[in-house]
């Protein structure tokens, strides 16, 4: 297992599934024992950079790095930023580095966060980059599962949009290394992207598409759903032909689900969950808001060498 | 008297006389030893929920937590949030509950705070909701009318939009708590809601109306002045026939005020106060301002419990 | 040597020799052990009022405060403040000063800083005043030239925007009181302002002109590159008449300049440096960056009174 001190945090694809379970280790740790890691990074600076709009990852973060005693810099709202006076992105992460121990940068770019560990000699922490990965989102999805033991031995589904969205493509590569049945419901457009689906077939995974949640609702144990994010389409034509196509509803639940069905979302949400759900056993997503943090926790922990 | 450990502060409707008194006493506990408060919020954290813009409450709180050891957290300009995304206010309130210890909510919504105070499980302070109540600023209002002995056996002018502002409505009702007989000056159309003033007479307290501070300011031991708040006015044209209607200036207040009289002002101010009097004895309203951040460090531990 | 304790950081104009002197010897002991100072500001709080956009200072103060165990509070973006509520930037100030225990001050206007100092309370640092001065960028850039033995018996050349630029107005008059050449390098229309020359003129500064760096680009041992900042040009059309006029390329250093030239910039920078210089021993502009850090701590706990 490659240490995790200094190291950055990318893709899902750079984690074995040894290393995978150790972070959720150590969340489980952070969870049990907040009040232990008060003072663990004191004088630790976090270094923000949003070049997308975020609440939660952001916010998250914060309160992560202040449960452990350390502190914030955020780069702020781009126009407000040297970006506005011509700026290049790569000066712009050297300047910042020189300022904080790690950052977490978010970028509407694939890859921005990659080509960002390799300029700067701070550790750095992929907080979503375009269509690519959102590493820490799928850590917290995989700890939610965890905890509500549907980690092992369980079948999947992932509904929504599949083909733009970052959350989908970290969880989908990260679940393989984990025997669980996947099942694929999306509107015929927004399939997953071909290399998953060859990464799929290559390891044997076992995994059924459709284009109907009322079709496979009662085979699953997990039904993690996706919003339909509008920036992530390059037409936008496209994306009203399926803005509202699905929606979960309490009816279709209670009818035809498993009676210990969990609901996953990463949030935020819009219609494609009924309100009505939210105070139902059967809805975990803020529950995940909360989990998030203690694996932030441990991240930051880990990448600043106070946790083993 | 209710215990205020994990209570919400929404308005002051909600505390008696004698809960009022507590919160003063214990800022001017903190007041007289604020060095001796440094660590008793380590590591917890307040989140501000700003839906209106604000410097001085937002950065009061700020401060009075960061005072106290603890740590905050800022959902940040609205446009730059997951709101943006069509996350629903119900949403992000709960999400964001999930990072901190308690939260700050400010509101163009009247009855905003209440609504998040039970949606939420943590305590919820009202920074402000719409025309309705802003209790914090209140408290400092009484915590300053209490240090320059103006809190009991007192007439209180408190002049121009009277309809509109929450601050006077938070004040006026808690002014009823006390012995002080009030005057309300104001523009003929910015009359105090009605509920007010049939809450003055069912309750026998003495006051005054008048539409010109000439005719009352030698009868006044305090004058409250506020500022007419464009924003909340539903028609702009009725704004414009009121604004600049009415003026405090030092020589009118140096021919005709009583020579201990004193000006409040819950900031900002324009055109109402004469620039000239910001120097003289009369002005205390940047002495509220300070007063604001031990009436805060008061209410913020006895929330989290960290004080009797 | 005037005491540093509640001093305000005005202008270079206000420092002697002697007080630059012990400044930049504190900055060294801070990089020597910032561990050290891990709790000097415990509680302390810094106000950051920008009134123009700041990635770099604003970021480099909130590190330098954060690793001394400070706190910052930021005014934030303008349009989202009380100012869009008509208050007066006395008021502002005023207020604001009344939440923290320093405050750093960015503004627009030539004198805006000073102006503050003359209204607060609390000790002022100017973090730029229009095209003024830029103290704390001078103290950083000083102690680059120290660090680099760079600062006695040289030979320095400033390039670019000499006329509007406060990074420079602040660096040519600070570097009369050390024993060094300079070499000024402009478009003809951006000379250094005359009050500037005639400090030189009247102290015996040996100092020589030109218009172009090849002329004088094997004689100097530190170019001290700026980017012309198209915000301060009053005429517009002024400002593209001069933008791409000059560009430091790696050929010229290679084929001209001593092999131990030093290249500083204030950053952030635009096209005036070649990108392959980035990586060369020339480049010592990140190394600034850095250096500001251990400066602005020096600073701060120098005001604070908790460095000697």
């Amino acid at each position: 297992m490659k240490m995790f001190k200094n190291r950055d945090i990318i893709s899902m694809v750079d984690f074995s599934r040894e290393e995978i379970d150790h972070i959720l280790d150590v969340a489980e740790r952070v969870e049990k024992d907040p009040t232990g890691c008060h003072d663990l990074l004191n004088n630790k600076i976090l270094a923000l950079l949003f070049f997308e709009p975020s609440t939660r990852t952001r916010m998250s973060f914060e309160s992560a790095m202040y449960k452990l005693g350390g502190k914030c810099i955020d780069l702020g709202a781009i126009d407000a930023s040297s970006l506005k006076k011509g700026e290049s992105f790569t000066d712009t992460i050297k300047v910042i580095s020189k300022y904080a121990d790690l950052m977490v940068i978010r970028h509407p770019a694939e890859g921005a966060a990659r080509y960002a560990s390799e300029i700067v000699d701070i550790p750095v922490i992929n907080g979503g980059d375009g269509t690519g990965q959102h590493p820490t989102q799928t850590l917290l999805d995989l700890f939610t599962l965890k905890k509500e033991n549907k980690l092992e031995r369980v079948n999947i589904g992932i509904l929504g949009d599949l083909r733009y969205s970052r959350t989908v493509h970290s969880l989908v590569y990260a679940l393989t290394l984990y025997n669980v049945d996947m099942t694929f419901i999306y509107p015929p457009s927004l399939r997953l992207p071909d290399w998953i689906l060859e990464h799929l077939i290559k390891n044997d995974i076992r995994y059924k598409e459709c284009n109907n949640i009322d079709e496979v609702i009662g085979d699953i144990d997990v039904l993690y759903i996706t919003r339909i994010q509008k920036e992530r389409f390059p037409d936008i034509s496209e994306y009203y032909a399926v803005s509202d196509s699905y929606k979960v509803t309490k009816s279709l639940l209670v009818s035809k689900a498993k009676d210990d069905l969990i609901l996953l979302h990463p949030l935020p949400k819009k219609n494609e969950i009924e309100k009505e759900l939210d105070d139902t056993p059967y809805a975990k997503y803020f529950l995940q808001v909360e989990y998030g943090v203690y694996v932030r926790m441990a991240l930051l922990g880990l990448i600043m060498g106070v946790f083993d």
